[in-house]
């Protein structure tokens, strides 16, 4: 793999399966696959799980790392071709990207969608800007459209939780007091389809219909209670209008996640998570839940990506 | 120890002294004591000592260091129990506590006093919560009611300084125009009370007596110049009323350090200090000041401190 | 060396290019030097490029690399001897100078212009506070009045690139938005009088002449196409007037680089640039920009001087 943008990027999942289970067992097996090397942290955004998990596993595989917040550290970006830029934004992407290159092995890149301009997110001007521009790998710690580390983590974790070859998953909406991104679902959605053998389906209220071009056939239900039944892994996750975009239709507090709703299922979020809001504590502080071990497999996730990053190098 | 959250926690002071002399002529002797470790250090305020001293004792003994300020890198976090988390905090405490530990060995918090809900401060959500939930030890880099590691690198400044087998120690409130927390006086006092060979004193304006459950039985004058007479270590440092809680009931310039005052005693200091309104300059400026020992033995406090932690992972 | 403030501080500039040519071959050959030793980074204002080239340069070394930004994870220092410091500066320079003393073995400073205040920005406050009270070896990192790693990196630039004995290098000053310092200027005509070898001028609009005590003797023409002639190097940059301080008189768009002006010239600037405003599309993205291989460079200047300085020590 040269970069990790989404999903598609993934050669073949099942190897990078095996790989998290191995190093899980043995984390720093490979801790000079990164000597000399650095690995560079653009945060566009806020982060706890990714900023944290994604510095451990470059220190997992001896890879030096830097970190940088763009926005109070750096300054303001243009991503537009031609401007004249005489107003706020002090440096273009075609530097940016090319400079950040010069320092860096590979560089990761967090930016979220800004959820008020559909095409400009669409367009995932950030990361396709670095990827465009940069002469480095790009790995993707969470974008506009998708967010395929946390995807791959929860793949990690299902695998592992799986007591059937072919489990049932549900990717539940659940209400949330702001207008979020569709990314962490929309990855999800991608890893699911990678993973052939799992019964996927998804669950929101009217209006919540994510992209079609991720979802494809992909069934869908706007019933919660029927499409949670029998679910081996309900995963939830709050996400806004796809169309029109970036609104919040719905606080409906049915659509909460209960110990009853969850049955014999184990409960999965990306987190943070809005206890009581997309979630019973009920839920949350039973064994059911497996959203430490998610946080948990961040690290092995970014470390198999990493490391097939660094073997192309 | 496992955790160190105040001065409570240390088994053995004079142990702790002999450790840190011995690694003042070897700082790096154990640099291999934190092989393959990760601390992380966790800020919800802003530090210079603290997060610099910290650090430099994380790399003499070897062990990755990654730091995280909540305000502008992470978001608010919820505290209480049961809450429905539909207002402005993003993750419960619960989740981050339990996150931080799989990605880290140690954890350290700074988190200051609101100095506005005495219960709260006193009740230490916010390190008392990390404790709670964290499957990892966690150290305190000043919380609302502590500073331990500054009142152990104090106790290695006075320790080294000290000329007589019992020297008179006073701690002095001196004027500042802010509320500021009695985080270090509180942990000063503890200290001076685990050290047994010492004739402590405390000297105040009536008003700002600290917590009795912390001064229990030390001596206590509202007469500065009486108390400090043939002192051999003064410690000055400025805090709010505790009862009631958090004014600034005097800021009479009677009160600043002269070297008058100061006779031939030491002066000492945690920094940062306001010249001219808590300390003349004459004073931190002449050979009797201490204050920058005391800002080096940071380091040495932290490491001890750190190096008995990795003892007992 | 022992401190590194302007180009002044270098020795023998030929010793240092040779230096920086022989490493970009070979980066990590000294990658003990500063085994054991850590390196400060304070910046009192954002970064991208010294943030980043600075610490892998320290990476390239073996130097332990502690970053701080004063803004938001310190608080506002004090530089004026004998203030009573009851108002918004929590510590005096005179403090947190010896104090990060302690913990480091070298400090970088970044700490630009006012633009308002000449006097103390001449005075260079923040820079000269830290190399008089710190007892370790200060290195600039951007001060009030200077870049010199900047400088040198473009000195590295032009000797890689040159092709003629003794190159015409024009620094030409460029409109932009805003009140820019004078810093990148003064020390690229500093650094260019230190390089014998090399026909300078400097061609800006009447009134931006730079501080005469810099200059010296180099030609000034204000007839930019005049003086851009046979040009082989053309360093482009804004600054705001000197006399009077800091304004903008001029946002004359004449005075951006074209590929018309630029001949058969490379082209240069430290970066960040504002396109279409400073210099056009045509010229940063044709072969004859250089400003990608001036980013590159700055590692190695960079790490040429902390050798230096890591010899001194």
């Amino acid at each position: 793999m040269k970069h990790f943008l989404s999903a598609k990027d993934i050669d073949s999942l099942e190897a990078l399966l095996q790989m998290a289970s191995a190093l899980k067992k043995a984390p720093q097996k490979f801790k000079n696959a990164g000597e000399g090397k650095t690995l560079g942290l653009l945060f566009f955004n806020n982060s706890l799980r990714t900023r944290l998990s994604t510095q451990k596993a470059a220190f997992n595989l001896g890879l030096h790392c830097m970190t940088m917040n763009f926005g109070n550290e750096g300054w303001a970006l243009e991503f537009e071709d031609g401007t004249i830029m005489d107003q706020g934004k002090a440096e273009h992407i075609k530097e940016a990207a090319q400079v950040v290159s010069q320092y860096c092995d590979i560089m990761g890149v967090r930016a979220f969608a800004s959820m008020t301009d559909k095409q400009k997110d669409e367009a995932e001007l950030v990361i396709n800007g670095f990827k465009k521009y940069a002469t480095i790998p790009v790995l993707n710690m969470e974008s506009s459209t998708g967010h395929p580390l946390q995807a791959l983590a929860d793949m990690i974790t299902i695998s592992e939780n799986s007591e059937k070859k072919r489990p049932k998953v549900v990717l539940s909406w659940a209400p949330h007091p702001k207008a979020l991104p569709q990314a962490v679902a929309n990855s999800f959605a991608e890893m699911m389809q990678l993973y052939k053998e799992v019964d996927f389906s998804i669950t929101h209220p009217k209006g919540y219909e994510l992209n079609p071009e991720i979802t494809k056939n992909i069934p869908i239900s706007h019933d919660q209670e029927e499409a949670l039944k029998e679910a081996d892994f309900v995963y939830v996750k709050n996400w806004s209008t796809y169309t029109p975009y970036g609104e919040v239709l719905s606080k409906d507090k049915n659509w909460m996640i209960t110990p009853e709703k969850l049955g014999h299922a184990k409960f999965m979020h990306c987190l943070p998570v809005r206890r009581n809001v997309v979630v019973a504590d009920s839920v949350l502080d039973s064994d059911q839940s497996l959203v430490i071990e998610q946080a948990n497999n961040r690290t092995f996730a970014a470390q198999v990506v990493l490391q097939k990053m660094l073997e192309n190098l």
